[in-house]
């Protein structure tokens, strides 16, 4: 590739597969400029330094993800949008374009220990998620789908140990029911969530 | 300390403490030799390679993770020891003795990308604690406190997700009201295992 071509979303796609493998730390001016035979120099410029990448890198996955997502749920309200956003979740976990899994879940296990500017952009990203799930649960409830009496942050909160939890056993290990277990457990919780506390 | 005082159950100690913050892969005999004030060599000697003293390091992990939660089991029996479990499985994500969370837990997001032995004896370790938390529900089945009709991996799994979803709401987000949400999600579960399908 000439370096004219790499725009800056290409970069970062490339960003984004290393640090999936390696972990958002594992990530560096240094090691993405080797896999794009780049100048280190030129990447220093365009970035300003490893931690203004890696917050990139973060904002780019969560783009990506959410363009991923989006086309899924036009067109869908209330509880059939609440079913496709727990499946493209699980599909974006899944995804062979990154062979380590997700790096902004990757990198909340990484950096649960640490303070700085990164982790804030990923704590940052992690609530937009939430708000987001939180949102499509409070549709289903608003238009009568699940009960009026739905506890919408405890349910986001189980949506989220779901999709943790399919992370582990699909990813971590590599057990072949993860998926099927998932999407039974999400629908014992909606039956749950109809009938209310 | 005198380097005669460090039995290697010590030097563990110290190595999980750097794991738990920087990650297995954070931790070389480099970092550990320096935070013990060690020479290198003896603690090569004494570990034989990188990757022998990371799997030493999650070994003696899910030693101190049994020893912490085997008192508290003690006299208890089937639904009882189950809820105990899962408390002292939240307490255990939460100990300040581990700074940046469980190495164990940390490793199964930091290599769900990779290959090796240390990959290995982290699943080994992980399939050994989803077992201890089957045996439990399966001896609550026994003992008829949960639905005989009651799908023991399909429990653990759900079980291994609210650990992580509270590792994730407690330690990541800072939420405050992570352990709570985690109990109150648990015993929906409880309700529902009861109750069976």
């Amino acid at each position: 590739l000439g370096k004219g071509a790499l725009t800056r979303g290409r970069i970062l796609d490339e960003a984004v597969r290393i640090a999936s493998r390696e972990g958002v730390e594992g990530l560096s001016i240094g090691t993405l400029a080797a896999a794009l035979d780049l100048s280190k120099s030129g990447l220093f410029a365009h970035f300003g330094s490893k931690e203004a990448l890696q917050i990139a890198v973060l904002e780019h996955t969560s783009t990506r993800f959410r363009e991923s997502v989006r086309p899924r749920l036009e067109n869908l309200a209330g509880l059939a949008k609440l079913r496709t956003l727990f499946e493209s979740w699980l599909d974006w976990l899944s995804s062979p374009d990154l062979p380590g899994g997700c790096p902004i879940l990757g990198a909340a296990f990484e950096m649960d220990g640490k303070e700085g500017p990164v982790r804030d952009a990923l704590v940052r990203l992690q609530a937009t998620s939430a708000e987001s799930v939180h949102r499509v649960i409070q549709e289903a409830v608003d238009r009568g789908e699940l009960s009026p009496l739905t506890d919408v942050a405890q349910a986001g909160f189980e949506f989220r140990g779901l999709t943790l939890a399919y992370h582990h056993a699909s990813r971590v290990m590599g057990d072949p029911t993860a998926r099927r277990r998932a999407l039974k457990a999400f629908e014992d919780r909606i039956v749950s969530w109809r009938q209310g506390p």
